[in-house]
């Protein structure tokens, strides 16, 4: 519990420091870098690339996803057709070691996992108080995690999904539904008080309940799949919580919505 | 062969009326549905998804990726969300159905292989001359397969790779490259003569030598996930050719590579 704590208190320094002291650049280099990562546990750790050399092409694709993105989302495209190129060369000249589904895998963790993850530097970097709307994913995934863990521990009785997630409680889940409203109430009065915003509560709350609905939906599908490869956790960086797939599980699938959702809407 | 000619006639023939005399929304209409087509076989043929419910969702996701990235590249995001959304919330309740390798290969037969595909209608679209330099990508594919298969037949010896399509030489590979630059240059002729284009010569050729070869490395790659799944071809939607990914595999290849040539080089 102490080295979760210490290594989470490690990690929001860096996130305030990277985000509200340094240029943008470094909020790219470290998104990017983070997507290297979670392409890396995606398929270094669940073995689906384990000691190719594709593993590190992956890798690299995955890092420039999010610049690619975040400068226009059409630049997708070269980086999607060059690693097109690059996979199936290696696959038509290694036909063993590079099947259908190691194929199909390797898009999923050198594209879509660093397409999706990558929002949040769309979001800082598009909006102009996009240093204020980066920290919604976040305070929707984790205050649903958090108040998850609570209820789950407290009231938790009927199971949620035990072939996927044995602990899981609907109890829980309920609770992070309420959690994640209860914080983005509070993160939208902290920011209208502290940082001028005009929270829309209303607006704020809908968005809560959706954000921890697809928070859970991205834990439970990522524990789906180290579940399938039978590993317990993705990596180690970050001790006591796991590799960057299992802390920024909920993120994955918080990100994207809320990067959509401020298009369309006001929250804040 | 003579199915294969008829057929071939068939396909010209519609794909001129949609192209050249019908509103522009009949080729986005033609090109989703080729699109949701090749999602099929890619995941029904191969027996990946085959009898599941998700298939049907892939296909539909394939079906919007073309005009969601037609309208602007961004709206791919939204698609791949909710197909992100829809695909995980299946697999956490289906997890016997729905492995990491399934879902994976969703994402490639859904995703990945519409975005490709549809450039040859982000071409059409978004260009003053998109009813010209709609044709490259098939001019280079099919100039290619053809004189590929007319020089290996006459030349060929030496196998190109065996493991993956045993019947290819090297000599009817130089054949295709050959081939492409030819159709290029005769291409440029033609349109420059009788449609007003300025065409490129070196350009053309340079163009016809990558396309061909990525064409082949598609060809090559349709050809290696058949091979692993042990199909002989992905449908028969057009008698004599095969399915869609059997008739357009080279194709999937040359149509993002003349999109992005396009952006950046005056070919014609």
């Amino acid at each position: 519990m102490k080295t979760r704590i210490l290594s989470a208190a490690v990690g929001i320094v860096l996130f305030i420091a990277v985000v509200y002291f340094m240029p943008p650049q470094a909020a790219i280099v470290a998104i990017s870098f983070l997507c290297a990562v979670a392409a890396h546990e995606m398929l270094g750790t669940t073995g689906v690339l384990r000691g190719s050399k594709m593993l590190w092409v992956c890798c690299v694709a995955a890092f420039f996803v999010p610049v690619a993105t975040t400068i226009d989302a059409y630049y997708l495209l070269p980086v999607l057709y060059l690693f097109t190129l690059v996979i199936f060369l290696f696959a038509i000249t290694h036909p063993k070691q590079m099947r259908f589904e190691q194929i199909a895998q390797s898009y999923l963790g050198a594209i879509v996992v660093p397409y999706l993850l990558s929002s949040v530097l769309r979001i800082l970097v598009h909006h102009g108080a996009g240093k204020v709307y980066v920290l919604l994913p976040f305070v929707a995934a984790w205050c649903s995690d958090t108040m998850a863990l609570v209820a789950g521990m407290l009231f938790g009785k009927h199971k949620l999904i035990p072939a996927v997630s044995p602990k899981k409680t609907i109890e829980g889940s309920l609770g992070g539904l309420l959690g994640s409203v209860i914080g983005m109430l509070i993160f939208g009065f902290v920011t209208g008080r502290y940082f001028h915003t005009q929270p829309h509560y209303l607006m704020l709350a809908v968005a809560g309940v959706v954000g921890s609905a697809v928070g859970q939906l991205g834990d439970l599908s990522l524990s789906l799949i180290k579940r399938n490869v039978g590993i317990k956790d993705y990596g180690k960086i970050m001790p006591g919580h796991g590799g960057v797939l299992d802390r920024f599980d909920s993120v994955l699938f918080t990100a994207p919505l809320f990067e959509l959702l401020l298009q369309f809407i006001n929250l804040l």
